[in-house]
């Protein structure tokens, strides 16, 4: 059995300045297999913790996949894994926002049926991902969310409201003291104190190009997976923005905007999937996770890619007055192959695995049920780059054969 | 001056029977320069309200813009006036959730500037484009929702925080009660009482081919408007599904499902706003929005309406195990042209204007600022057609000149 795991968990802290000129550059892998990956600025000092997570949430959907588990169950493992981790912002660890909350947004996407689930702005519940699961689950049953003549599924849900629902479904509440961490408290006091020294300026904008920018953790989590059966699955989990408005929903409970995951079919030679990471406003206003999966149908998937990001991403005119574009994605795309693609008991899967960034670095983790560990890399731009305004993109091409 | 107006509000009743054949038809209008729309099941005792409050809802963005007011403020007072009616599913006369509350969702987008607000789930609050507006427009200000070294705003917010954002924001509570008509708290207590024998029978499902389908009113309302400088932009607003989920949050709110506007540039020959209704899931499901405003930019526009809307609706992979699809889009293209394009001081616009139905109707009304008074329509399907599996095109084409 070989499948391709992939999970990735990012984040981005303010780069305040960036130069007109838009550079662009490729590092060539050796092919790999199996990848795992994420977004944003990773300090030297962190790279460590940030690598052992990513391990951690490969192994867990590796274990599952060994167990015969399809996609849709071993992307959630992963994701489980990374909103466990106090060094992540999702779950636990997250960033408070204004009033000192932890509020979540997740979501998650089979490509076999198509099927979404979404929580936003989430409290009280310490893995958001499971009620976004569990909303999926509901949708594929087909069972009623509404009592008439239509056949309803309700596939978002947000608030108090989402929180209820998932009580009602046996997911167990989970105290907001116990999701906060000693980091994430800390960071919220320094930015609340930072907060009303502009206050006592009487202004805001002073805060801009101040020399110490809001502590922020990391940010999206996600992985994306392809199962022994060839079937897609992405997700990704985020506490959103450090001293957010209460009730911001961000990109990761956005459909289209945090992850997209659909089987090949017909006219759809490819199979992709793709989670996003980095500023919640640019992923919702292009849409990154959908427009990234369309590109993948092209033959050239790195050029795919690169393309989406410079054209759809970077320049694209939903974000003509941003001064910089902030993200990265992790994709994945699948054909069969092979000799004998007749026979049931003969399954080959030719998979591209790429990511891309426009933030300072991306935390990436890879692992198949042949490995015995995983492997993790922190992506990062070159010195002098500018983030918001480069991209690095990295990949790899395989072909697995698969005989049961 | 010449503008192009476009309201429509629309609402469905649930069609319990759906045949297996697709009939698709078209009905030529001829041509006329402003048009206003809706989609679902109006009966022949409404028509006559819902006439009256289309027609109201033009007049007001009309007299906007005789005013001089550009396209994003006139389609604002449309949807102030389709929310201020007690016989529209948005505002006040909303339908109640689950809980007896009210809770709606709205969004409104700027083809100028491409900016957007979204709120969902919003409660107390008497007009809820406006919260969606104000988003759009610190947006438009590029103010600082975060303070740090991004420049970051916020587009989309729920529940008590977007009632908070709004109150702070200068736009004043209503209570919920004043928003409730006797309409909806009469359909809601029926509602109930279907509920609670359906628990008696310790089964929901046994409702499903209950003779008598829940109560609900109208469904989503909008508009879409070109102005004299050939801009567009598109609203939408609900109050969602009766006996809906506390929470859940509808297309209205859903970035490119419920609302979608884009001004002509480079290689986008055509300007496009489209507005949607109907069902919630089925809507969000397949982004209807955008995909009408991308499939708008082939030469044919009814061609490429009719092909959106059973391809990437009716016979949607996104939807592939639902018995019918149920919605309405109006849309409305528009492109300069004329004998002197290089004068400043002439304007030609090339307008085509369309609205399609899956529902068993829609509610249109159109007029432009040469009129003196609204026109309204309630397009049907042909008797014996099959809502869900069905569809109506119409529309029309004009040129307009303007000089000012």
């Amino acid at each position: 059995m070989c499948v391709f795991f992939f999970v990735f968990f990012p984040c981005y802290f303010a780069v305040s300045l960036f130069s007109s000129t838009k550079e662009i550059w490729k590092i060539i892998m050796s092919p790999n297999f199996f990848a795992t990956t994420g977004a944003g600025y990773h300090s030297e000092s962190k790279a460590k913790e940030y690598k052992h997570v990513c391990k951690r949430a490969c192994q867990k959907a590796v274990d599952r996949l060994r167990a015969g588990a399809m996609a849709l169950e071993a992307v959630t493992a992963a994701l489980i894994e990374l909103e466990d981790s106090p060094f992540t912002n999702a779950g636990t660890g997250s960033n408070l926002n204004l009033c000192g909350d932890i509020e979540c947004d997740a979501s998650i996407m089979d490509g076999k049926s198509l099927n979404y689930g979404a929580v936003g702005a989430l409290t009280g519940i310490k893995n958001p991902i499971l009620v976004a699961r569990r909303l999926l689950n509901e949708a594929q049953k087909g069972k009623l969310s509404y009592i008439g003549s239509f056949f309803l599924f309700v596939s978002f849900l947000v608030g108090i409201g989402a929180q209820q629902w998932a009580l009602g479904h046996g997911i167990p509440a989970c105290p907001s003291e116990k999701m906060a961490t000693k980091f994430s408290l800390s960071a919220y006091r320094r930015n609340k104190r930072k907060m009303e020294q502009a206050e006592k300026l009487e202004t805001v904008e002073i805060m801009v190009g101040h020399e110490e920018p809001m502590s922020a953790s990391l940010d999206t989590v996600g992985a994306i997976v392809v199962d022994q059966e060839g079937n897609v699955a992405a997700a990704v989990s985020s506490g959103g923005l450090a001293m957010k408005h209460p009730r911001r929903v961000g990109q990761a409970a956005h459909y289209g905007c945090g992850c997209w995951a659909e089987n090949a079919r017909d006219a759809r030679p490819y199979s992709t999937a793709v989670s996003t990471s980095g500023c919640g406003e640019h992923l919702m206003r292009t849409m990154l996770a959908r427009e990234c999966s369309t590109a993948m149908q092209t033959e050239d998937a790195h050029q795919a890619l690169l393309e989406a990001m410079q054209n759809k991403f970077i320049g694209s005119p939903f974000l003509a007055s941003e001064d910089g574009v902030l993200g990265g994605v992790i994709v994945l795309r699948c054909c069969r192959c092979g000799e004998d693609q007749s026979s049931d008991n003969f399954q080959a899967l030719l998979v591209e695995f790429l990511w891309s960034h426009t933030t300072e670095s991306m935390c990436v983790g890879y692992m198949s049920t042949h490995d015995s560990k995983a492997r993790t890399h922190i992506s990062r731009l070159p010195p002098g780059a500018v983030a918001g305004q480069s991209l690095a993109i990295e990949g790899g091409v395989c072909r697995l054969g698969v005989t049961d």
